[in-house]
């Protein structure tokens, strides 16, 4: 970053952009109070820490936030984005408050609202938004994770009663890790394997009472809890079996797949995977979500790690002097100012993905269904990045405060034991990373999420023509610049130079890839095989297609920040994020002659470099994550108390 | 690895090529009976565990093993190689333990051991040895962890009463996450700067009782409960602080340094830091130790890991044939089989680390100073490379197994949670590496450890002539090596390219890290801050020294394999280990030509090969580990419950 801005970077400035479209609700969010727990919650029983969570799920509850993304028709604001930020935001401060929030609100409020009509909003939504009613999403089951089209649990039609059977067939269908089961829990969201007299229709949806008002299990119900937990033990999972459980035929979420009395099928889709798919693609929400939260809970971890390392110092630079300041040793920078750029480009990619989600949902009738597609991809990517990011951070900031980031009392053990999870839940990240690259082999082609790998391999080998790579925000941007691309300084720091390497891996790694499977299946290999053989090359394409898009994101947030000295240092962050990533695959880049071996070192010199030019502004980059003081809990973390 | 052995791989053999030298003691620790914990200790609140692990305590001193690294004198067996082993064995089952037990008999005893004098082993170990007197080893302060030299607890001669009076002059002197401070610590071994009225002498360690018999505090004596930690939670850590507390004179462990009750100061070492230094190293134990009790914990995570792959099964391969079992994909492989040969690798380097102390400390008198600083370097470089790779397997191995791996009752959090700390204790790992750099920058000579960054910097500016590859174990072997070099798929699997690319790799960056500073010196920038610029090279150098040598023990315990089938199986698993260091560092491989682009690709092949030549040996090559089945506690590792 060259000195010469009108005007330093100036951190409410920062923080309005990185709040973004939702500032608001960010900004209400910041107002909510919540119950000081007491003892804290590492010191909790699993049974005090559940209620505890209980009580301040109330309190989030009494701030009308969460309730802003259902129908306005049931007291809400139609207000997808809003309605995701609000829970994203909790990752700051609960990080079990905000799964328990996210299950209740989220996934199983949000299946109501997006699988269920208008009978099932009015009856439940109102008790659901004010909590009288708490629920569960019974999806996974204990042999069934990933493959969840695989379900075994059963729903058939008994035309006598005119009502469904939901039944646990196999012991590996039995519903596992579900939230709200073990405790508070009284409806569940039930997927299962419908059946009519006519046949078999796929997994559908239905809602069954688990519990009475009292609190014990219904007939049939069998519920179980999963007890203690690496983390997240505020939320009370447990596991549920149905032992030929009875419920009307109007408990079918009906919005996708219709039983009527007479026991005849209808849906508004004729094909049974499209129909999955398209069910399945409501849980987006829950994805981005997640991917929010995960970066609130990194944000913390960055503040608590930089704010040490800004105070405390560690070995004499020379004999007698004041010991040195561990954020001014290189390594220390290193370990540090990269994932700290790195949180503020996901930021920009997770602000413009709510834009998205809310955009599309918010139009009248069933939204584009390849904007949907391509939606989901992008929330499969970013949920997979920013959660691998957060624990990777998180860790290197325990790592970075030594002994005093093992201790309880220093929260870092906390986020990192509840984010683990995040990796795998909502979707596996590596199963999620190998959709985004289906998504790019298919072109989201309107059969690319129903593809298994045999089909994903013959639609390659019959239609695949070459990569898209399909700008989304900063393309005007980037087509202004114009770079001779002569001087090595001047080029790692060129905006267009980057995307372009970005751009090329990716467009590479798509077409290569499609070559890779084209020649397995023309080589007469199996094509289960072929799609196996190639699943590293498929995962790191999906990879590039994300560091490209987030790139993009960061970019055009630059491009429209009006305030010059802020967007000056936004841009040195850029450089850092952008450079960062580079250098880490620069193996790959070297390969395939995308950079000479002396641009390559210059990559790696260049990092050192923008790690030191940003080190006078990190706390001004801390301050701009808009987190309120009173939230920071960790004493090494508070202005008073470093030594 | 080609199907011509005439025999297969022997899983005994296997597992008694793994034990190595110590495979008796091993042996007699997989004997010893553990009270069960009930519940389970992830559900104890943790004064109950503390209490729980006290009484296993009590069960492994009787076992006799971790008292044979005393003095046959005391009632031990001399056998500093046992000692170690014992405890490194406990972290298959108990971390918390493993850490009460390094506190106590390796940190405690260890140093009343090495840095006391007679009279001082005839006093306190047979009383330490068997647990009647409980200790502490109290060097950290809240304001020095890494910089122990600079520690501010005072030990002022007083010769009116011929007594020490310790004392802590200012809040960052006090001592702090001291293991067995909290509860069961009777005696401390305090370090402290020694002042007698001729001056001051530097730090020192002295026995300074903290708790009386009834379990208070001793006059003066301020204990404070460090509380909840992220893991680890059996062992009592606190901080003490000491208000003018007097103690005896001969309450000074003065092996090298001794104050006489007129108050002269002697030492047989004159100068101050080398005497600083000399008593440091008798800490290699504790790294050493730490290092193997983080393999042993990463071996249980791959085994819970490794048996989920091989038994779960999720998406069908073609439509309606039996699901995929998880270790037949290959990004499953890839998450675990370089890991898994890692482990090996590293387990190896362990063995002969263990040999080299016991040979070292065995002999009689001093030993060797170039040879014991050799191996002060190689214990800190495999201490921080065997505990960054523990983290970073038990975190694969939670993700591997998905949502079942978050549940504290599959043990992989508890792994997870125990080891995070061993990446910053007994050592930061950062810190470590550097001292590995700076050992190879000045060839281990006599100055190298108590050189700060300036002398480092001048040091090197006027001595470095070049790089020094000293190879270990493997010279003769390699260096019968004959190879064209000519076909890149039989180059990348000849032990002696492998093992040459990564001393080349040692040696460039060796070399050039020495030609950075020199530059730096010539160009007149200040020295510190040539130190600082060059840290990331440094710790690039140091990584690389450990990589080679721990390649350099795998290829001789293969050498000496002389079960053709076992040394095949062992020979791919060294060949994994090799390509994915060469893998993950191609990038520099490629911008020093060492690596052509098609060569470099060729390497990223032949791990996928390698991950699929390895697969039908997993379960041979976990069961190698030698960990009996009644340790394995995770259901999900149970043969007999796997879904």
């Amino acid at each position: 970053m060259t000195d010469d801005a009108a005007e330093p970077a100036d951190k409410e400035i920062l923080r309005r952009t990185l709040d973004g479209r939702w500032y608001d609700v960010r900004e209400r969010s910041r107002k909510i109070e919540l119950n000081a727990y007491a003892p804290p919650a590492y010191e909790m029983d699993t049974e005090t820490h559940r209620a505890a969570v209980l009580e301040r799920l109330a309190q989030v509850s009494a701030s009308g936030l969460p309730q802003v993304g259902f129908p306005a028709a049931q007291g809400g604001a139609d207000d997808t984005g809003g309605g995701m930020i609000a829970i994203e935001m909790l990752g700051f401060r609960d990080l079990s408050l905000m799964v328990k929030s996210g299950v209740q609100w989220g996934l199983f409020g949000g299946a109501i609202q997006s699988l269920g009509t208008a009978a099932h909003h009015e009856q439940y939504l109102p008790s659901v938004m004010n909590l009288d009613l708490l629920g569960c999403f019974a999806m996974t089951e204990s042999g069934h994770g990933s493959d969840v089209q695989k379900i075994q649990t059963t729903a058939s039609y008994v035309a006598e009663t005119d009502e469904f059977e939901i039944h646990t067939p196999v012991p590996s269908a039995r519903k596992e890790y579900i939230g709200n089961a073990a405790r508070d829990g009284r409806l569940a969201v039930v997927f299962a394997q419908l059946h009519t007299p006519a046949g078999e229709h796929g997994v559908h949806a239905l809602l069954v009472p688990i519990r009475d008002e009292s609190g014990e299990p219904m007939r049939g119900v069998t519920l179980q809890d999963c007890g203690r937990k690496e983390g997240l033990n505020g939320v009370d999972n447990g596991r549920i079996s149905f032992d030929h459980v009875r419920v009307p035929r109007t408990a079918l979420l009906d919005r996708y797949g219709h039983v009527d009395s007479d026991g005849s099928y209808t849906s508004p889709i004729d094909n049974a995977n499209r129909r999955f798919f398209t069910m399945l693609g409501t849980l987006v929400r829950g994805r981005i979500s997640v991917s929010g939260a995960a970066q609130s809970a990194t944000k913390m971890a960055l503040l608590i790690a930089g704010r040490r390392g800004l105070a405390r110092r560690q070995f004499e630079r020379a004999g007698g002097g004041e010991e040195v300041i561990l954020l001014d040793y290189q390594a220390y920078q290193r370990r540090l100012l990269p994932l700290l750029a790195t949180s503020y480009a996901l930021n920009f990619a997770q602000d413009e993905l709510c834009g998205r989600i809310h955009d599309l949902w918010s139009g009248e009738g069933t939204p584009d269904g390849r904007a949907q597609r391509e939606l989901e991809s992008r929330a499969a990517g970013l949920k997979s990045t920013a959660t691998w990011h957060a624990l990777a951070t998180i860790q290197a900031s325990r790592e970075a405060c030594g002994g005093a980031g093992f201790m309880a009392e220093n929260v870092l053990p906390q986020l990192r034991a509840d984010t683990d999870v995040f990796a795998t839940f909502e979707g596996d990240n590596t199963v999620l990373l190998q959709l985004v690259g289906k998504g790019l082999l298919t072109n989201y082609s309107e059969e690319f999420e129903d593809l298994n790998a045999i089909d994903t391999v013959r639609f390659v080998a019959d239609q695949f023509v070459g990569a898209v790579i399909e700008r989304t925000a900063a393309r005007s941007i980037i087509e202004s610049f114009k770079s001779v691309f002569s001087d090595t300084d001047a080029v790692l720091r060129d905006r267009a130079w980057q995307v372009m390497m970005l751009e090329e891996r990716e467009k590479h790694l798509v077409d290569t890839l499609a070559a890779r499977i084209k020649k397995g299946i023309g080589d007469g290999t199996e094509p289960a095989e072929v799609f196996n053989l190639a699943q590293s090359h498929l995962l790191h394409a999906g990879r590039a297609h994300v560091d490209r898009t987030v790139l993009e994101s960061f970019v055009d947030v630059i491009e429209k920040c009006e305030h010059a000295g802020t967007a000056q240092l936004l841009g040195t962050v850029c450089d850092l994020y952008a450079l960062s990533l580079i250098e880490a695959d620069r193996g790959w880049f070297l390969e395939h002659n995308r950079l000479t071996d002396t641009r390559a070192k210059a990559v790696a010199s260049a990092v050192d470099d923008l790690c030191r030019e940003l080190r006078p502004h990190v706390a001004t980059l801390i301050d701009g994550f808009g987190i309120p003081e009173e939230w920071v809990e960790a004493p090494i973390a508070k202005p008073d108390s470093i030594s």
